[in-house]
């Protein structure tokens, strides 16, 4: 058995020498410590050796028609064991603000979480799968002794899966203040009432908690004070799975996108995280490094297309018109952007992670929101190309490149539209003009002083 | 007197709080020493308080008619001298490789050459104008101490200036194999006979030295030894500077982008570089530096450029249909997709000259492409949306942009179009094809292996 | 009972003053006749009052599990004897080569084509779907008159589909002279052996003959003289449809894109079409109007989606951050841009169209090129718009805006990747190059007589 | 002499088989007369044996320094005595509205214009240069007897030129509600007072006469009443004409783009064009067929600047790494697209010139938005992919390509930038939102009754 302790030796076979540390960027290797360096290494081997070859097994072993939500392939346990067993777990949570983690910053983390984004399965293996990843920070962050006994630890051991129930079908969610899910205290418990979608992961049976985000105070003069978050157990009564929603096809099975609707639910008011009111608090404070995390396994996914890009190009059964693939100038121009748009984002997305790591996510507002914007677009791009040069295996279920591309698809709207966090970069970029006009003004006046000392005068005069 | 020596004081009246060396990219900061980030910051004050108000007395200062050619604007002089006075020379010299500079990394002196990338005046101003600089690189590392003697020293003194005289009309110079102007030996001399354009720089009449690719023995079986570098001092018989060539309707006076002819000119065999047959080898040690000057300087004028925009948008005389431009959703998304877009451009510049100081340009010629392919055509288009947020002011003499644009388009054609790097990138990284498709053949094997172990078949099966 | 004999009166009661005739682009509109006019008016009703209502019926219809691809949404049915009581069947056949078909030009089945492509159900509905109107046209052309009793007849009359077996998924088949599916003659009989796929239609329980180009004289001299096409009825022995492919994630039930494989599959050589080694000729012949069709149909799908975003942007019960988002200028930038790329990309389709009225597809190549390149990737952009509109719910089944881009995106792959088609229509262009670079040569010697006989030379020198 | 009168006959002699007139896409042939064919392909020998020829010698023949502004190029005059003599002349005036013109349709001669469009001298040679062919519109339409007999027979004789004066240096003029310059009655004459800029082709010495919009009632409530249009003789005491704009370096002698300030300018009432008030009214009826003219005039360089690339893709002297750029996959995508860009862009512009023709402009408002949008748009691109196919060629003065972008580029600002057109157009578009949401809404209630009606419920539940 090898040292990683996993099965196969599939890199090792390959004489492949660069090893997964040393391809990160050089701009960033100051700042990855040898532990985490190792750390990725096993990583990259947990992925391509074992995680990679068993998503076929994962699809494969997924239920149909009435067993579809109600079970999981098995597969995902045999993995989890081995990632435990290596080191691999709870990667995720930054060593400066949580002593559960695996005391790694949000860059190292990131670095991994691209290895992650390559396979459908690494990420749960390893417990770091959204929407678990934010919960688990959620209640690690905001949560009370009780609330953390009762849903962290679970989680923390993989043992229970949670989702998030945020946005609503009914009004503008990206904004979030629109948001309806009425909370009523009555006596110790809050009555919910309302409906969410895009609740990711309750189609899972294994998923028994959700953290929901509802309107408690909605007269409240401060509209970011109207909101709470608390915690509703899986099976409330009251609480109905309605249906699953699609990504373009693709049901996501055994996680699942619900529809759920909340009629009279009762909830003891000690679920409430944090305090009545505090459920934006909890909402921002929850977002920055999920983000990063998308945004790498994003950048992993599109490293994989590119792969399978250049695996199509050279394939030699596949040449048309007597010529490789790889021979034509436009799919290496095609291979040549996809390769300076992918190292491009990664660069934004760690840089991002850095700011994070320097203090906390409100730091990096800016660099996230470019992480956020950026990332999709090009993994989409990327993905697309590589679809484009499979022709018709592309689309369909013989690569993994369609499936890709719809889950990324979503990234574009999740977490607020790209349009609504271009807008908001733009205003706070403008919140320059002060500044730049008065500069501009005072090198002019200098300007037209110096042609005035020099007795000059400014050229193009008629 | 300010403490920088400057006469004016306008960053600090701006109450500005950060800083050029607070602006560094949160990924690079720990890589810039504290020396780099003291200059960084005089740079910034010396590029906005003294250069930019001079530029405009700059192209003022500029000869007409008969003068064109044969002038240049004494507002150079002055700050050449203000610049030396605060340590703010020869810049670019990278420390692991010359003594002779002020003993920067390729990433700190990167970081100053963006702001030198503001305006006209600075870089000239601070000795650290192309081609000078690579001119100036090609003497230190190959040239021998006569000819160090006799033309590095002026040149770094900034007493001359210099031209690299590579690209030919007559031929597809893209692909410097093609170049013909031959150099016979004849005695103790070499014969020059050819002719070369884009010859930047030969327009000044500073310009005292030529530094010359040719061909001297075209019979090598050897393509890459055919060719040779030769010093040709300008003024030299037989040389006849026969037009100035326009970029767009710019003829970029004083420096001037020249067409010169060589007929029967003699030079001494001693002014031969490196050795007969080696001028391959002298301009790829050439290439690798320059490029990230270019770039930065180029991430610098994009930045200019959002600032132009942001002043403008914000100009409350400027209100089309009643609402302040900054106001309009399309163009806070110029802004901010301007802001994304420097800011991952920076950072791939970054990484390469970070890849460059690990070892040399070798080391980095990845890297160093994808600044070059990608830096340009990100400056253009944020130029470009600064030209059409200023309407006619953008395309005409009134604001700098125009002329901008102009510069950085010939970058995508400069050391060769965007698109033969892109087919060197495509096929460098399809060079991965092997071990990729070695990867992913053994990892369906195991994974086909994993489905016969639990018994089940891949999925969709009709 | 209204005058179309349909039940609702939809339009008539939205008081839309223009008709579908109306909204003929003026360039186009006196190639149309009066009645193309009124049969387009029809059209217009029929689909947007008949079928679009219907599409939801039909998708709730589809069979699940194992009667997903034994059964078909009985709607269909429904809606087809309304279809040909209203005169509304067999629209597509050309009038200048078929007298089979309702006798309209395919400039003016265009037309009505675009209304087609507004829904799900319409196309089957008036016996206007793929692939049976190219395998009608096939029989038709090509087809002798015992097969043309056998096949043509009932697909004329609704009463069969029909599947082309082409695409193969061990070549790259988008060159047809690499497929491999060997026809072997053995007394009267030909022996075939291989497998297709990409069978679009032969899910459909109702497909009843597969028209199926194979290689039977793989030795020929001339690569374009070995295939052979031959009617193959579905469920011979030998045939078996191994699985269905899905297209992001969907299945594209009743109809299904059919993976195939014939073992020993014995079929009488009267089967034959047009005769041994004639595939090349029906296939390219098969071609044309085919992508006029799904060009069409695209545009009737992409102004559905500029609809279906319209209506979004001005729901009033969507407004994030208090705004309507049609008062979003990047909103209205969209919007005005779908509207452009639409109108352009319509204009470019009709042209073809008429070019192939005019003599026939070979003369109409370069025309039916540039629609099967822009059409696909306009509508993609344009529907992808509306997607992010929607957010969440553009992305799932309750918009028809998912399914349609990713049938969309196959266009972009059918009948050879969009990047074949530039390669072919690039060398045909530049087989302009003698022409070109001879008058510019004549230009440019009178260029320079003229400026000898008026004494003056050309600008620029130094 | 050849029978065009016309002393050299280069396409003749080229064997080329298509005239002009073959070459109008067949969806536009129906409508153009064979007279206009006929000048069609007059007009295509013009330009390509005269006056593209010509164009060097237009330039060599500028004046320099201080003649710049005070001559102009001999060879003009010689071109339009060949032009009247062959009887182009005056071809703009478009039939249905004018009786001193040719007697061509908006469509017929938005295809003449295309030709002319592909050269510097051949609009001025013909007299339908920009902006004498708006001012002519102008003053045939809305002048006085009086008026028309000073001003327009002169232009219609092509003895003079003229300006039309009204965007503002200070404000945001693209709003022309914005304009400043003041009209004030005293006695019988209008004071003005203010500053114009972009006043195209006041800089030629025979430009006599500014047709000038200004504000003459600045409290009237209705803000489109506020302006008129005044006749204002150039040299007229008070108005100077300040400077010249460069266009990207471009001064555009001897036209050129005037800064012009007026000081108390002195016009007789009676130079008031239709009556006080009714600028806007002028303005409006000015702008559309003047922008179908620069639409197809730009069709015609991106037609030009193809044939620039073919030429240059196929020069046998310019093989960079041994090979001819013709063969390069990216050159033959870029021809390809170019080719498809130009066409749909072409075809739109003609679409919207038939729109005027069936009545008038304010019919075609749509259309001739979408022609100013996207043309200039698809030729920049084009033009800049032939620059980047020149390399160091392609930007500098030896081809046309740099100055046609520059002119070009002009062309995305002039008459309101496009981001003014495309939110008007959104707008617009967006009128349908009722109409669209009111049909929806009924489709999904038709819907939901089917499935009521069948028993059957929406799928994915779970």
């Amino acid at each position: 058995m090898s040292k990683s302790g996993f099965s196969q030796n599939l890199l090792a076979s390959s004489g492949k020498p660069h090893t997964a540390a040393d391809k990160i960027p050089i701009i960033a290797r100051g700042a990855v410590s040898d532990r985490a360096k190792q750390t990725l290494n096993l990583i990259e081997k947990f992925v391509e050796e074992e995680c990679v070859p068993a998503d076929v097994l994962f699809h494969a072993q997924l239920g149909e028609g009435e067993k579809r939500w109600s079970t999981y392939p098995p597969i995902i346990d045999e993995l989890k064991v081995k990632a435990k067993k290596a080191g691999l777990w709870n990667l995720f949570l930054p060593k400066n603000h949580f002593k559960e983690g695996a005391g790694f910053s949000n860059l190292e983390y990131g670095l991994m979480a691209e290895y992650m984004g390559r396979c459908r399965t690494a990420s749960e293996a390893t417990n770091c799968a959204a929407p678990d990843t934010g919960n688990m920070e959620v209640l690690a962050k905001y949560g009370n002794e009780a609330q953390k006994k009762q849903w962290l630890t679970p989680l923390l051991n993989g043992d229970i899966r949670s989702a998030f129930l945020m946005t609503e079908p009914d009004v503008a969610s990206s904004d979030a203040t629109n948001i309806t899910l009425s909370m009523t205290k009555q006596g110790n418990d809050y009555i919910l009432n309302g409906s969410k979608w895009w609740s990711s992961g309750a189609g899972d049976p294994r998923c028994k908690i959700y953290i929901v985000m509802g309107k408690s105070d909605s007269n409240n003069s401060n509209v970011y004070k109207q909101q709470s978050v608390i915690l509703v157990p899986a099976g409330t009564k009251g609480v109905t799975v309605k249906r699953v929603l699609s990504v373009y096809g693709y049901d996501d099975a055994p996680h699942g996108h619900a529809h759920i609707t909340f009629e009279n639910v009762r909830v003891p008011a000690s679920n409430m995280v944090l305090g009545e009111g505090r459920g934006f608090e909890i909402i921002q404070g929850r977002l920055g490094p999920g983000r990063i995390h998308h945004a790498m396994r994003s950048i992993g996914a599109a490293e994989k297309a590119l792969d399978w890009m250049i695996a199509r190009v050279n394939d030699p059964t596949k040449k048309p018109f007597g010529k490789q693939l790889s021979e034509q100038g436009v799919m290496l121009e095609w291979i040549a952007k996809s390769r300076l748009e992918i190292d491009a984002a990664r660069l934004i997305v760690l840089n991002a992670a850095m700011k994070i790591d320097e203090k906390d996510a409100k730091n990096a507002l800016k660099e996230i929101a470019e992480a956020k914007v950026l990332v999709p677009q090009m993994a989409l791009t990327v993905i697309d190309r590589a679809v484009q040069s499979y022709g018709g295996a592309g689309v369909c279920q013989d690569t993994p490149l369609a499936n890709m591309w719809a889950q990324i698809r979503t990234l574009r709207i999740a977490d607020g539209p790209d349009e609504v966090h271009l807008q908001q970069m733009g205003k706070n970029e403008n919140k320059r003009s002060a500044e730049i006009r008065g500069k501009l003004d005072r090198q002019k006046q200098i300007g037209e002083r110096l042609l005035r000392e020099n007795g000059v005068q400014q050229k193009s005069k008629l």
